[in-house]
């Protein structure tokens, strides 16, 4: 049975790609044509269509807390919107695609553009039935991922492999653009319903959220997202009732799954809009309102969690207020009127300044505990130098060069001696997956904690040298010392030496397990993270009124990281996340022909921002240190883009008084708006 | 300066093999000639040509026990020879060969055809300057090295590596066979002069050697090559009065340098033809000389190492003589104008049987102590399966499957499910080279420890479910039991799933340094290897004395090997390295022209045994075992060759009464024998 548009129904295996295009298009499908849904609101309550169960319901996430309608009785205002997102695509860099070499008649190595070698590991093993020992799965380089590449290439290498198994021979299996826009996973679209109560002093007493996220045909990881919508949905705020209905529905589309954000960006548009709106019928200016709302260190969550360290919420706030002048700059937004009259004038490019602010749950969530375990490998070289391996992988993100200095600050070597052998599942144990901002974070422990054992078996080696016990000993700089005197300095480079000179064991494995996690939805409350990322978004705005168009000119990004371990890495994921953040709340839209198919299939009809495009993007850094994480270090990688979308609505309306319910803010859809309401003010 | 036909002068790298050898021939070297000696004797007193140091003595090596003078005065009967062997090429499957992968601008992959990665990635980083955890060597598969392989490989892949610098591509470098022969080292022709006493009772009472290897343009591995013929020289006997002297000698031929067997099958040869001819001289059958003579558990050998334990010496010899059945097939040899007037009689094809006894020093010597120590990596998979790595390599000798037999048994799991990961240098530490038979016994002891880790770990998980200490706990077969009372059952493949499903560490290395070894070469006297391997081979041939052409018909070959971990794989080690032996001993030889070349640069001119020269080999297993080896195991893979050649021309002996003090035992050779012994007979 095929669900929807774009489904594989068969595979081809030939000599060339030609000979494959030629096999395939001999293959003729005769469809029956059956009644498709598209809409989840429909699909909720189909009558006949039943994609996942009765109600096409595949998973339902909640928060509770309070009295939500006690909190509405006791607020001065309310308001209430619905809120509407689309589907976004990945857009890396190469398309899904990867190589399978067959070893035997029960091995099977797959090499391939992915975030999680291990999944494809367990996906190739269960589709061949091969013990998972015969199955090697070695990451080739990444152009990006964005979650694009989290679970589809299980299916990408699981196809391929099937191919090779059956034929004896490698078989590369390398997806066009078209192909991979129209038939692997995007961001979910979603529609959010939010109720927001406040008391006339501007204190936050209520919120409801109602989360539909449209799935598509499978659930895939429609579930684990929309864990994240539900627990990310109203915010980082003080509020004491709070209720949050989350649901994932089955459609006839393809299917959607991961997206940096990870169903944040959706219900946090939805949230900061909320914010906005409710400070305006206060008369607040919307930073404000959040100074006097937003989450302090000792306060507890909407579901829950005591936060009683690493908060750097208000900080992030202050910094990013100040850096963009919101002070001078902030003011009332206009009449359309008077804009319209203003752009008479000969003005017809108006400014206006918008915030978010947002916090984001690091790593995997209870609901991801199982896979919440990292592993690495470290050797130290015959000259000093070091070589060492993890499990999870280098997407684009920089982890690579964050790990190589945690792995050389806890030797004591050079940074540039330091190399990351590539990763391949037969090198450490299953990691878990290169998701939810996790890889810095976890995999840094894993290899401090190899890094310890090193060092122990370094000082007993030194330690009759410098006349001290081993245990005195430590790492200063690239020195070895007494750490009750400072005395007796023995550079790591000749401590390494002797190890190998002397035989000694010269490497390491390292394992972690996260700090423990629980969520209790029955309740709608616990603890789902072991920490939170926090973040301010400020953004400035040209609009055009006579054409819709939107101009982003600067962006204020500040992050609370814990500690930048590289602020260069953390600035530039600070850059891209912004970018693609403007891209999910300005520019791009999947669009579908009537019957599901993906119509803007390539990059030519589904627009991203280019680098003309980007505006000035100022990132802070805010440093409130995590004290389980590597340095203090907490993973934020996805945090940059989860913000953006409402800073930007939020800018236009205090450019041009108009509110925007869905995103993109296309040039398009502004416009429609502006002219909403100037027929809705006009006599 | 060039110091032999065929060393490499320059290198080109184009894009094609048809341009670089358009480019290479257009380079135009001019040499200017200058006088060349390629006979060692001639060198070692040359009074101009100086290719080494004054005297072009590389190395120098000796044992000394006792007095020989004395012990020659207190003999009945004493024996002198003069014997010589020539180079042998090593003739693996593949020529050899590389592909040097440069990343960024100082790291390089390395993937090839070799026996030690390790000793490549040193050459490779030494070469470029990069440090060494920038260079990765993956051996890739191997078919065949026998030595040839070893040292060779760090030049091969310099070079690539080197033009992938210079290049920043990629750059493969594969020789052709005739290329291969005419530039890579082979075994070393050496030239051994031997001179032993015994008494009238058949005891040996005194053993002088002079060895000369002949080691070529370079020394490379000579001064190892010659430890080992030095060592070996006295064969396994018991001597109170021994004086070895070993010289290694520069020449302006190829370099010479490792081959199974390692310098001990030239020696060996010379050891075995004096046995067999101071037997004759007593009278006695050569078999019941030897039983007299060789080593028993408690004695002490040659050069003062007391073997206490796992000296099966006798046990091969007693089986090999019952298998044979010596004891009705040997009688004296022939007078040879009988032999001719039999074959005027009809029949010109006489049969002989000839024996030897030897002894292998396993593992690296004390030379070689630095790289004694091995890593290994073990990892359980979540569906009990096994992943492991070692750097030792898999060369055709059947490591791989016996170290999964290792696995398999320490941990309990299938030998199906286990899988050896490619040897690839960033795996784990530098575990020294496949050399030396030492594969199975150090990467198995360091696979052992490895196991022994997870071992621990497994237990902790399970030791509440089976209600004992963690400490109390083993494995029996594919369960852990309580070693108190051997209840409470838990399969291994389901505490692997606990181990997994609780996030408990499922990974370990292991690390082996190898029991200590010394040498005194002052003194001559040491304990240079950990264990000895022993040998009884017997050969029968049929020798057509009108052509000289021998034919071999039956190997029986007796092995003490400690513990056959895997029979089969024994077995085939005893056939290849036999056949290979009986290559050494009747059939190959590298011709050299007047100027140094090499002339018989591939298969059709240098003759190698094929499955159709193959005689009927038959292998024995004794078992001795090591306490320290894997269940008792001791490497023994070059055995196989070492003791065919004097088996063979000590049967040859024995069926025409012609004494051969040089090998290959070629019907040329034999037939001047015959002729010389004729007119040396004839009036």
């Amino acid at each position: 049975m095929v669900f929807h548009v774009g489904q594989p129904v068969a595979i081809v295996v030939a000599r060339s790609v030609r000979e494959a295009e030629l096999a395939a298009s001999a293959i003729r499908v005769e469809y029956e044509v059956l009644p498709a849904v598209f809409d989840p609101v429909e699909a909720m309550d189909h009558p006949s269509i039943h994609i996942f169960g009765e109600d096409n319901v595949c998973s339902h996430w909640q928060q509770k807390k309070g009295d939500v309608e006690r909190g509405f009785a006791d607020a001065d205002v309310i308001v209430e919107g619905e809120y509407r997102t689309r589907a976004q695509e990945h857009s890396y860099i190469e398309p899904q695609g990867c190589i399978a070499v067959p070893l035997g008649f029960d091995e099977m190595t797959v090499y391939g553009s992915m975030q999680c070698p291990f999944y494809v590991k367990r996906a190739v093993s269960e589709i061949l039935g091969y013990p998972m020992s015969g199955v090697t799965v070695i990451q080739t380089t990444t152009g990006g991922a964005f979650g694009g590449k989290e679970d589809q290439p299980s299916q990408i290498a699981g196809l391929a492999a099937l191919g090779a198994h059956l034929t004896k021979r490698p078989v590369k299996y390398l997806l066009s653009r078209e192909e991979d826009i129209e038939t692997t996973s995007k961001r979910h679209p979603a529609i959010v319903r939010a109720k927001t109560g406040a008391t006339a002093d501007g204190l936050l007493t209520a919120v409801k959220v109602d989360i539909i996220l449209n799935t598509g045909a499978f659930s895939t990881l429609g579930p684990a997202v929309l864990y994240r919508s539900a627990l990310h949905a109203a915010g980082p705020y003080r509020v004491h009732n709070v209720n949050v209905q989350a649901h994932a529905v089955t459609t006839n589309l393809v299917p959607f799954g991961a997206f940096r954000g990870f169903g944040s960006p959706q219900v946090l548009f939805a949230c900061e809009e909320q914010i906005d709106r409710i400070a305006e019928k206060l008369n607040m200016d919307p930073v404000e309102f959040r100074e006097r709302n937003l989450i302090r260190e000792g306060d507890v969550t909407t579901f829950g969690q005591r936060v009683d360290h690493s908060v750097g919420m208000m900080e992030t706030l202050k910094r990013a207020k100040e850096r963009s002048g919101w002070t001078t700059k902030w003011k009332p937004a206009p009449n359309i009127s008077l804009v319209i009259e203003g752009s008479r004038k000969g003005s017809h490019l108006w400014r206006g300044i918008g915030a978010s602010t947002i916090f984001y749950g690091v790593g995997l969530s209870s609901s991801g505990e199982q896979e919440s375990r990292t592993g690495a490998y470290v050797q130290l070289e015959s000259d000093g130098s070091v070589t060492f391996a993890v499990g999870t992988t280098e997407i684009g993100q920089g982890m690579m060069t964050v790990l190589s200095q945690i792995v050389a600050a806890e030797l004591g070597v050079d940074y540039e001696r330091v190399r990351m052998a590539p990763v391949d599942t037969s090198r450490v144990p299953d990691s878990g997956p290169t998701v939810a901002s996790r890889s810095t974070t976890f995999s840094g422990r894993a290899l401090q904690d190899a890094c310890k054992k090193l060092r122990s078996l370094m000082f007993e080696k030194v330690a009759p040298r410098i006349g001290s016990a081993a245990s005195e000993l430590k790492i200063e700089g690239k020195f070895i010392v007494c750490s009750k005197d400072n005395e007796g300095k023995i550079p790591v480079a000749d401590a390494i030496k002797i190890m190998h000179e002397e035989r000694g064991q010269v490497s390491a494995v390292g394992w972690d397990v996260a700090p423990p996690k629980f969520y209790d939805n029955e309740i709608g409350q616990g603890k789902p993270y072991v920490t939170y990322a926090w973040c301010t978004n400020i953004v400035e705005v040209e609009v055009d009124v006579e054409t819709g168009t939107t101009e982003i000119k600067d962006v204020w990004a500040a992050h609370d990281v814990g500690k930048a371990i590289n602020p260069q890495t953390v600035e530039g994921q600070i850059e891209g996340g912004s970018l693609q953040g403007l891209g999910f709340g300005r520019y791009e839209e999947i669009v579908f022909s009537p019957d599901g198919g993906v119509l803007s299939n390539n990059l030519s009809t589904y627009v991203i921002p280019t680098t003309l495009d980007a505006p000035n993007i100022y990132p802070i850094i805010v440093e409130s240190p995590w004290e389980e994480g590597p340095y203090g270090a907490k993973g934020f990688g996805e945090q940059p883009l989860m913000g953006i979308a409402p800073a930007v609505t939020n800018a236009i309306y205090n450019a041009i008084g108009v509110r925007l319910n869905e995103v993109p803010a296309t040039p398009k859809r502004v416009w429609k708006e502006i002219q909403g309401k100037m027929r809705g003010s006009s006599p």
